[in-house]
């Protein structure tokens, strides 16, 4: 039963931007960077968040692979496309100005496209997705990652988790956001099961063979995590071909690592060269914003209107459940579990960063839902 | 144990134009159709091919729920963007037209999309996307379509099968060329199962309650497909999201009908509204074409070139299975069903169109895997 400290998220904010400040990172830059770190915290998005400052980010710039600076720069530009070195900085800091530069020319040219390569990490994607909502835009954001899922009839790890993000506004109902990795679940979800000595559902993931194993020790060891959909009679190689698009937008356009050389580099002092693909398309070019968004309304009730499954209650959209989680968290606090705590406290004391911030309160949770 | 027959691919063409021609339709629109429905028989998606000659186009031209004419019209155009009526005529005939000028554009401007309202069954959805490729592009092809797919928590059939398709080239290596439903299998599938007495796998789909059921007839009489994924701890709400992407891009941008009101009309005289959407990317636009190519080359050797699981032999890159079929069939020639040849002579005997070519041969295949 993990034990989670409830803190205001500005609180946390203000730490992660002390943090990253500390290691040189522009003030500037960590404020972005907190933004989309604790953003994830607040939607239920737990394993993007506050959680990864250390590991993900904080030791990469101690160690010297990622640039504190992030000295981004444009390589090549048209009125509706942009290439970007990320400068080997934080992913959230060479993306935030991607996505913000692709819905500018989305204003002027309707439809936009930005890649980016020589990047790290970028965070939730479905943050840079949402960017686009209130210019009436839809966004789309990709990333690859680190190689953690097989081929379909493979069993190395190949692919990353490679996500695909989504959004498109509506008018009185909440924007659809669709914020999806393309493996049936991310890796973290593996290691919560080994941790508790629990066999996982069949489909998940293979062994370092290639057979689909329901012991999470195999897939974590010289195993791979299966794309969406699973075995092949549940028709995974549409999972795989999911993965594969993704890392064509984000690495092959951009010219960055792609497959298994993702955050894999020969030098281990190189950069992880990650890619991100970033979209903004103004709606108005086709049709009236306004039309567009109560059709959007209409859809969405119509799907959360109709009748539910045996023992259901409720029919969701992509991204309402986030949406309901972020407006509790600002009102209640964000939970972080108090081993995160300490961890975080300790990254803070090795670079001389107090953590002199006071949780509302405590709670225990149930045992996480497996 | 179904019986095939042997035909010239040119042969079929030449019975499908003079079919569409005899229902009104104009000639060069006929060749259109005829090419777009052939590439599928020779692709080996026969469920999008000749088979479909009556039961998708011809028959609802003769019932004037499709326009022969095909009076498509652009309803609204920038120099990035278009909106196309599709008159209510053939799908493939404003979705060709639609394509080429989605490819036009992005030669001028680099980036282009194109959506559809007030169209019918486009065809195979790769189609549009593989006309980028020789122009140095990738290219993307969405349709919404009848409504088959439950969503995730739901029980009515209420989203169409939905694909996604995405065209990329490579050098040396063919192109990448994803073409899937966003449902886990066709519906047709369901019904080989049903006719074979077979048990579906679990997952597949549910009943009319929402449950998931192996009954086949369960799922076809009043029960619905589950979208890529499946249940809940498979996932089924990614391929949902990815069916509902797929909705608000074709349908929604475009103000086609959607949901459940796809090929629904309140009046059964009207016409199915199905929207599409199309993009082109121009690659030169990020990065010199041939640096793209080498790099998919690279990417798809990584992959197919990766171990192969247990009892594997082979890992294939998307479309390619269907490019050897293309080229075994372009020798060999096309199978078609004995019962569909017997399918199509009625239907052309009805409207005068003789069935006069010849099977090169026959054969009998052995039972079709399930």
């Amino acid at each position: 039963m993990p034990e989670y400290q409830i803190f205001r998220a500005e609180d946390l904010k203000d730490f992660v931007i002390r943090f990253f400040t500390k290691l040189d990172v522009p003030r500037e830059h960590a404020e972005t960077a907190a933004e989309i770190l604790i953003a994830a915290d607040l939607r239920g998005v737990e394993s993007h968040g506050i959680i990864r400052l250390n590991s993900y980010y904080g030791s990469r710039i101690r160690q010297g692979t990622v640039n504190p600076k992030s000295p981004y720069s444009v390589v090549s530009e048209t009125p509706t496309t942009m290439l970007i070195d990320g400068g080997n900085g934080l992913g959230m800091v060479a993306s935030t100005y991607a996505m913000r530069r692709c819905i500018e020319k989305a204003q002027e040219s309707n439809v936009a496209m930005v890649t980016v390569r020589n990047s790290n990490h970028y965070g939730i994607a479905g943050y840079y997705a949402m960017m686009a909502l209130e210019h009436g835009m839809i966004g789309i954001s990709f990333t690859n990652a680190q190689p953690l899922v097989a081929p379909t009839y493979g069993r190395s790890a190949l692919l990353g988790t490679n996500p695909i993000a989504v959004a498109a506004p509506a008018k009185e109902e909440r924007p659809y956001v669709l914020d999806m990795a393309t493996s049936i679940v991310p890796i973290g979800r593996i290691t919560v099961y080994d941790k508790a000595g629990k066999a996982i559902p069949e489909g998940w993931g293979v062994d370092n063979e290639g057979n689909i194993t329901t012991v999470p020790a195999a897939v974590l060891k010289g195993g791979a995590l299966m794309p969406l959909g699973g075995s092949d009679i549940m028709r995974g190689y549409k999972g795989y071909g999911l993965s594969l698009l993704v890392d064509i937008f984000s690495g092959v356009l951009s010219g960055a690592a792609v497959g298994g050389d993702v955050a894999r580099p020969k030098d281990p002092k190189a950069g992880a060269n990650v890619g991100h693909f970033f979209a903004a398309i103004k709606i108005d070019a086709f049709r009236p914003l306004v039309d567009f968004e109560a059709q959007m309304d209409y859809l969405i009730r119509m799907l959360k209107e109709s009748p539910k499954a045996a023992g259901q209650e409720r029919i969701y959209i992509h991204g309402e459940k986030e949406f309901e989680m972020a407006e509790r968290y600002a009102v209640e606090g964000v939970p972080v579990m108090s081993e995160v705590v300490k961890m975080l406290q300790q990254a803070g004391a090795e670079i001389g960063v107090p953590w002199d911030i006071e949780p509302f309160h405590y709670r225990s949770e149930a045992e996480e839902e497996l």
